[in-house]
C-alpha cells in the first residue's frame, strides 16, 4: 500500500502516498521507510529547507543526486521541467502543490530541473532526503529569468 | 567536525551540532548525512511528529529502536529518564529544549524512556529519522502520572 505510486507527465518523476495520522495533539506523518520503493537502499542526507512566504528558489538540477521531498508544514510550489537529451519526456513541465492537505512523497530524478516558490505563512517546511549528501559539484543551476526553461513565476 | 557530539547524564543519549545555515529566503538546516557516526548505517524509518503548543506527548520507551530527534520548527521540551538494568546512569533524568535557536541532533538509545511537550506557536515539529521502521510490539507506554518516572509535567 505505502509503496503505490503515480507517475506523472516526467518520466522518473513519481508520486507516493504517505499517511497523515490525525491526531488532535499533533499529527504523525510519515515520510520514508526503508521497506519502500521509495526508499530504493539509497540514503544520502536528510536536510530541510525553510521557505519564507513569496520566496522562490531554483532553478537547480542534480547531476547524479536523487531527491525525495515532502512539505509537512506550510505549502509550496514546485515546477519541475526536463530538458534529459534521452528522456521520453523531453521537454515536459510540471507543476505541483505539496502541502499536509496534500501529503506526497516526490522523487525527482537526477537530470531534471526544479523551482520552488513557499506560499505557506509565515514559512513552509521541504524536507529533502537525497540519494546523496551535498556535493557542489554535481549541482547545475540556472537564474530564474532563463530562456532554457518555459516557464516564468509570476510576482 | 559535524560528527562531533556531546555526551549527556545519561549514557549513549547523545547531542550532535548540526548546521543551520542562515539564508533570508529561508534558512537550510542539516540533519543527518550518511558519513556521519549519528548515522551509524542504520536507517529504518524518517517521520514526523507535529505537536501543539501545550501538548505532553509521552511516556514510551522503545526495546529496540534508536531514534534520532530534531527540531526544526517550534520549540520542544524533552524529558529522558534511564531505567535501564545494567545502565551506569541508571535512575538519571535530563531535560533538552530543542529548537532551531537550540538546534541540536538528539540520539535517544533503546530502553530510555522519554515525553515531549510542545512550546512553539501554534505548533512543533519533531523529526525522528529511527534506526527501525515502526513496530508496536518494541514499544513500551506508561501513563504521564506513572510513579515510576520521578517527573510530573506541570500544566
Amino acid at each position: 500500500m505505502s509503496n503505490e505510486y503515480i507517475e506523472t507527465e516526467i518520466s522518473g518523476l513519481l508520486l507516493f502516498e504517505r499517511k497523515v495520522i490525525a491526531d488532535e495533539r499533533g499529527a504523525v506523518m510519515h515520510m520514508l521507510k526503508s521497506s519502500s520503493r521509495a526508499f530504493d537502499n539509497d540514503f544520502g542526507e536528510v536536510y530541510f529547507s525553510r521557505v519564507t512566504r513569496g520566496v522562490i528558489k531554483g532553478w537547480k538540477k542534480h547531476l547524479e543526486m536523487r531527491q525525495r521531498f515532502v512539505v509537512p508544514v506550510g505549502e509550496v510550489q514546485f515546477v519541475f521541467f526536463d530538458d534529459r537529451v534521452h528522456s521520453e519526456s523531453r521537454g515536459r513541465l510540471v507543476e505541483l502543490k505539496l502541502s499536509p492537505e496534500f501529503y506526497r512523497l516526490v522523487i525527482v530524478p537526477n537530470g531534471v530541473w526544479y523551482s520552488f516558490k513557499g506560499s505557506g505563512t509565515p514559512d513552509s517546511l521541504v524536507v529533502n532526503c537525497a540519494s546523496l549528501e551535498h556535493d557542489p559539484l554535481e549541482v547545475v543551476t540556472l537564474p530564474l529569468g532563463t530562456d532554457v526553461i518555459p516557464y516564468k513565476w509570476l510576482d
